[in-house]
């Protein structure tokens, strides 16, 4: 079969490699889509996420859903023709985080491209069936894709615990800010106000759902913020956008007793954060790793109309073009919201 | 002004009253929208509602919204002709249940229509400021009147936690259970299956967004219900219905590790219900009684379109032939889901 | 090695089987101290519990303690010599159940002395190195084995989130009852009012920390409730009597806005109770099955001297003499809190 | 009756003033004993606290109990004699903070000393009955007058959710970390840790109940903390510093998916803070501004003996000696922990 290898910064080719079987509790999936992930994007251009450095050749790729080829011994949820998407991280199912349901910050956690654990952007993948989620008819194998992005946003909203009628707040357009967006829509919030840099995001986040916008560069924040909840700051402020100086302004951007949830890391650690204005108004601020148990809630979401996922996705590449995938996503930011390879 | 007085079973007459004036931190308002409620029906037509009797003339109502006609002392957040929603419940302030938030709960609440306390179905009604929220432009005051069963809907759906993705169950197609469909709905429910006795209502039901319904009449409840949630159970229970039968019914259809929520209270106290299937289940009851802090949350989902409360409205009626009203809800049940009386 | 083996109803022999060696992930254990349970009694008096028949030999035994004494392929936090408890039941770990935290919902659990899963009643045992926790210095193997019952206390006050000043009521001072008032007192609460019908096992309420004790075969319990918490009910109450009696008062104990916790299970499933009560208090009904991530917690307790758990060990006896213990604890009920078996 | 009315920085003197009557639903207090919290120091002192300055002469004092010696029109709960704690803070009661139980938030709040409301520090004061909490017999006034600060650590452990068999971290041991200490005691922690700079206040944690003290100044930190915990942290870090360096250390010191309360306030509002260290372990940042609900609980755990907080009281002033008692608390810091005044 078939693999999309990176090899090297800006370096993508295919290989021919062995196609892997399904061991016991394992189901084989020929993979039909894959979406390409900020942290995928990274990796590609500069070799590294973070402290993660690339030293060797590397298939990327996690946002993946496709269609089950073969059938691993015990597995009886599943049976070949099964459309499903994959939860990309496989946790060791022992720890104590795992065994309270808090399996994303499971230490032995194995994931899809971060290395050593290699991605999925390959013809046939193998992984257990627990994390392979069938999808129903309505559900295409594009949304599928996307329950991984989605998932996130789903992770921010619930840990924010946005509730119907609430005035929330979202920091960041790109398709974290979007996700979020969705989830929050969909839970009910009632003003949903999205701030970012770039008019053409913004119109974006408009048509997904946003009742007002900021363009952080041409109008002061915080005065509109005031003006648009009367001075008592948002609900839920979510800060996407992973900046020093967003991630700065959450305190003064939200209701006194509200929440603000740290989404979005930044590239600095050290932020400047005003602690008076947080205790002086009693604030919660949360952070999101990854999600969990996100899966089968995404698509139930997607599957019943209350989110419309696959409108992020703005750009569609084939398997072969998928260097141009992660070029395009490089050099046409401010366009690309979502892009997908597709098998 | 003119008041509607009920001075017996059935017996409802117009008579002249003095016009009540504000005092430090109320206002007057007058009204435009009365709903009539289950609650107000039965003390007209058995001038009792369980151990309320009604040995006097009381005036009824409790479901209104109006324009602000007169403002009292210190009253700064309200002025004449601001249209409000009247939250009907006047709390003592000072127990610990309305200290912690809890103000539902009150031993001195005094609540309009529930005896002694007066209702509103009159011309003029003086109110706590803080009880009285004002609409914005886009929210009908006919949806103002409508706050109120919403508030009861939502705080349903709330306490249940009702989340995004979730699959629930509702058991009947009362106003009440209809306005928690509503609110399940608008906080992202799944699967929304509404059971009761009459096609009819369960045809409202799907109008206003059930998935499933199911007519107990003619089909086995537990066994429709196991084929729509693949024999899981629904994660939520709402029980509406207010029957022995159906209050017996929720543990066999809720979802281990799920939520039950007591919403409709039976004629008779006492049910037969099985604690071995709750236990082996680990299942959560919850009940409600009224609401807390539903106002600017019913008027935030109505004003945002999450919820669109006005549907439910079958019939409207003059304040003149507000008896026609009543009697018109109890000869045509099956008909009437809201009727409404238009000042 | 030698095994105690249950034959029939009141029928146990000791009979020398096959060792069994640790796979992977496994440790083996050889045993110290092993508690007698209700449900291992229910079998070995009637040859089933429930719906469990027990129609073959089977070892009983769950509450189980011991020392490290062969350790599997890939265990690192184990070696030989430590002591451990067992936590006696072995998830799927891939279930919603297992994911989410609440792995005792599991369906496929394995759990010791639970047909056909066989208990641990003999000299040495093999479990996986995760549900082996390992006993600190200041903790006995004795204590050990008391984790099991102590982890449903822990669960019960947990679940009924039983905080620090709170009045909690608990129906049964049976074994149950005892530990879970040792975890709302470790908690804690405040007023532990504790209810039964002797004297006998009143008296041992008070020596764990009981505040008030009911004798409910001489006093109105409903009415020396009103007394103790000037007619308020508790915060919380725990019911661990499992008597369709008993179950049928909690409304009537309980503080509106309270929560009621069922962790006793009744012989006869269906119970009449009373839901005006509980809606017009606006209550919360919680029930438990078993217990999930206990065991840390119970032996962080017992080690920082939190709960003083060997307190309810009234009797114990020699493996040999396990046929003695499992009758004692039959005819002298009465007196019998917690017998231990010595390895 | 006398009042002690600070005049200027370190200038206090006795003054004659007319005895305030009770109005209805108050009543009047014959006060017992005051203890002196560092935020009447500090306006003591520099005449200013934050951007309150004290531009007049003010009486100073909210940590107060005394006797009820006049009863206002309509209070039936408290009667002469009754010994009671006032709680200093007098909310709306018609906001939304006050209607869903966060009256603490509410803008509209007066708070004995909180500038320009008047402190206690005076022979009566008259005060909302609902805000004087009878003291059962068991518990002194001068225990009623510590009920202040002690709800302030009530509140910082609530926030945490400091639960029975956790580890827990204390930054800081001034009398705010002191009673946080005391607070996670009784609600059963396990290992408590306490960090500070002097080893007479370590020592002085030690007698309260730390398992574990670390003299920053000698040892570091989180190596210490590493050490303790087997290189997980703590399962919740409570600051009380409220220095730079403390807040910023928060993060390290917590385990994966663990929780930090912020309850001390630094002079310097903004803190360079690791929001990657917060994000890579999903760590919930909460905190606390004064209290709310908590008198009755802390009440509840005084008495019942859970709490026992008079050992906190290292020196105590008479009435007259009021000026050397805040003397003697600016010039030995290092020894006073709370001193109170009898009256």
């Amino acid at each position: 079969m078939k693999a999309m290898v990176t090899t090297g910064a800006r370096q993508m080719v295919v290989r021919e490699v062995e196609c892997p079987r399904p061991a016991s509790g394992q189901v084989q999936v020929k993979l039909e889509y894959c979406g390409i992930c900020g942290s995928d994007v990274h990796y590609y251009k500069d070799g590294k996420v973070g402290d993660h450095v690339l030293d060797h050749d590397i298939v990327l790729g996690h946002e993946v859903a496709g269609m089950v080829s073969e059938v691993g011994e015990g597995v009886t949820d599943l049976k070949v023709g099964d459309r499903v998407a994959l939860e990309p991280g496989i946790a060791c199912g022992k720890c104590i985080f795992c065994k309270s349901g808090h399996y994303n910050l499971c230490r032995e956690m194995k994931f899809f491209a971060d290395p050593p654990t290699p991605g999925a952007l390959q013809e046939y993948v193998v992984h257990p069936a627990d994390l392979c989620f069938k999808l129903p008819e309505n559900v295409s194998s594009m949304e599928g894709a996307l329950v991984e992005p989605l998932s996130v946003g789903l992770h921010a909203a619930g840990t924010g615990d946005v509730k119907l009628g609430q005035n929330v707040l979202i920091l960041g357009t790109g398709c974290i800010g979007l996700v979020t967006l969705l989830a929050c829509k969909a839970r009910g919030a009632a003003k949903i106000v999205v701030v970012d840099l770039y008019d053409k995001r913004l119109e974006f986040a408009k048509k997904l759902g946003a009742t007002h916008v900021i363009n952080a560069k041409k109008e002061d924040v915080k005065k509109r913020v005031d003006e648009i909840f009367n001075g008592e700051g948002a609900d839920v402020v979510l800060e996407t956008a992973g900046s020093v100086i967003t991630i700065a302004q959450t305190p003064f951007l939200t209701k006194a007793g509200g929440t603000i949830v740290i989404v979005g890391q930044s590239a600095q650690s050290e932020v400047s954060y005003n602690f008076s204005e947080v205790i002086v108004k009693e604030l919660t601020i949360k952070s999101i790793f990854r999600y969990r148990n996100s899966y089968p809630v995404a698509i139930a979401a997607i599957s019943s109309g209350a989110i419309d996922v696959k409108q992020i996705v703005t750009h569609e590449f084939s398997f072969e073009d998928s260097k141009m995938g992660f070029d395009t996503v490089i050099e046409d930011a401010e366009n690309v919201v979502k892009a997908v390879i597709k098998f």
